[in-house]
């Protein structure tokens, strides 16, 4: 018989969190025959019976932790030991742990005699379908990035352009106070802001550049943002990007191609299609506009990724075959980078349907403000 | 020769981030006789090169990762395939790795035929000593923190008593809109605010309660603060407990029991101490203001922990014995907790030096606002 087994901090471990929906360090998660065990320190025994989904919560001391502490003197041994014991107590004689399960762990429970198996794709599949509930809270974090986005639209129109400079409150307008408003809004929402992107002019042709300095008018300047929300840890992701100011033509054509390669991935997308399609949609978009990867501005990332307990999961949309399947959440963000003029990328989060797609985004898509 | 290799997201990996001073995920730091390489994608090679503290970056690319990409169409066998192929070029004929370091990696190296050693205290040390650098990051994380805490204390003093409730601009002040203030002083210092506690009453006898709903007066509320600043990447780590209206008796007598068991923790600290000690100190002070453990309001922690690029890092002040060192940062923090009554706590940070310690901490302690 097979047991999973699940440890670590909830707070960085996706797959423990959907399976115990309770938040703590050297937290340990442990099913066999489709019954989970939550097993807490003593410390955390008391909220874990309050706040987690898992019915049988035990301590790690019931299994002989400190016992074993005082014998082996090494945390590490005397943790395997103890579990090696629950595990047993299970009736399982075998392992299964996910991509990111420690060498450390997994070496001592070896020596303990336990066969550990490691699934690479550990409750991807569970994790890519949500459930209504599931959806309801990606919207509800789509809403708070939309106010966010709101917000940030709303400094930059009352922002007025003094030379080749924008002045907000008559002082220098830059990316960072407007990533500061952003995070405001957000942490008013109940939101974990992580890291918005307020990327504008040149530097923003490095996709993940988080952006310093002042914003110029004329510049694209690309706002992402991804945060999570605390009440039920589900993100989402929203990027537009806006110009204040008159944009160049090139900029205003990188735009619009942008725009109808989003258009052309989200003609692909439906139940069964492959998320390879998705992105060669975009990218034959673009080069029907004219941007065709060799010279000028460049597609130069994947079309779009699940979205859920982790900012980044399966399914990617991008060169690898996989197949969408309803009620998967994925973003779609094609988007042009050239370090000579700057970045152009518009990301919204949709909903895969049986014949299309539903899309949560409600932001509208407006270049210059 | 001995290959240290890092691998993850260094938002997470606090070892990977202390080698590069770059974020990213996927990102890989080898380092042969001292000598450290960072690996990225071709998208990040650009913000590496300008962002990390690494000398020298190449991507996965130039060790064959997209061909073995083709050939085996398994990312995380392509992955080390093109690893091994970096480690064998460095002369390098053993790999040291740390605690976190994923099984399916190893076990994929192995089978490549490369010897994985797990040192579980990897970078430990080196972490633990802080450089003056790193000492005045985490005083500046830690002023950001006293501004929140301000914050919270002034939301406090405007509030007005009504019955047995707080009003705070006409309405009832909770615990998440307490959490909120301080989360937004953070954001507006540059911190990640993470999860601050704001726990009022008998809820608060669980350590780790965040707090929900509202603040009733004569309660005591624990404001635990550990903000990581976005752009240094260092905690800092406060707790005061406060009490709006007048505390009853018996937690007039846990305040200041608190308060005398952190004066004898601190009066153990010094280079050279051990860190059981410390506790011991802090357990013998509380038993002998008539906290004994055994009923009423228990002290059910340990004593204090590392603060650095982790907020709980090496060394721990707790029942095992540790010997603390010159420029080592650790939390002091006593407190007793009773489901009845609720909890104090009161916690400063403190830099370890040869005769005693320097405290970080300027926030004044006043338990009744």
């Amino acid at each position: 018989m097979d047991a999973i087994l699940l440890t670590g901090d909830s707070d960085y471990n996706q797959n423990l969190y959907y399976k115990t929906h309770f938040l703590a360090e050297g937290l340990i998660y442990l099913e066999v025959n489709g019954e989970g065990t939550l097993i807490t320190s003593e410390m955390e025994r008391g909220r874990a019976e309050k706040e987690s989904s898992v019915h049988t919560v035990r301590t790690l001391r019931e299994f002989g932790f400190e016992e074993a502490m005082q014998e082996l003197n090494d945390r590490t041994r005397a943790f395997t030991t103890a579990l090696s014991r629950a595990i047993r107590d299970s009736g399982a004689d075998r392992l299964i742990v996910g991509p990111d399960f420690p060498a450390l762990l997994a070496d001592n429970f070896r020596l303990e005699g336990i066969d550990v198996q490691i699934d690479p794709k550990l409750l991807d599949a569970a994790r890519r379908q949500k459930s209504e509930q599931e959806i309801a809270a990606i919207e509800e974090s789509q809403r708070a990035t939309e106010r966010a986005a709101g917000r940030a639209v709303e400094v930059l129109r009352d922002s007025e352009v003094h030379g080749d400079t924008l002045h907000y409150n008559g002082i220098p307008l830059t990316m960072e106070r407007l990533r500061s408003e952003i995070e405001v809004s957000l942490v008013r929402d109940g939101m974990d802001p992580v890291s918005p992107i307020t990327a504008a002019g040149r530097g923003a042709a490095d996709p993940h550049w988080i952006g310093h300095g002042p914003i110029r008018p004329g510049d694209s300047l690309v706002l992402d943002i991804f945060p999570r929300s605390k009440t039920t840890r589900y993100f989402s992701d929203m990027t537009r990007t806006v110009v204040k100011g008159r944009p160049s033509q090139v900029l205003a054509r990188m735009y619009e191609a942008t725009l109808q390669a989003q258009e052309a991935a989200f003609a692909q997308i439906r139940a069964g299609a492959n998320g390879k399609d998705v992105h060669q949609a975009a990218v034959d978009a673009f080069r029907e506009a004219g941007f065709d990867g060799d010279t000028g501005p460049r597609y130069i990332h994947s079309t779009g990724h699940g979205v859920g307990l982790d900012i980044h999961e399966a399914p990617g949309l991008g060169t690898l075959d996989v197949e969408l399947q309803e009620n998967e959440v994925v973003t779609v963000e094609p988007g042009l980078y050239d370090p000579e003029i700057g970045a152009v990328r518009i990301e919204d989060i949709v909903v895969v349907t049986k014949d299309g797609y539903r899309n949560l985004t409600r932001f509208p898509k407006q270049f210059e403000i």
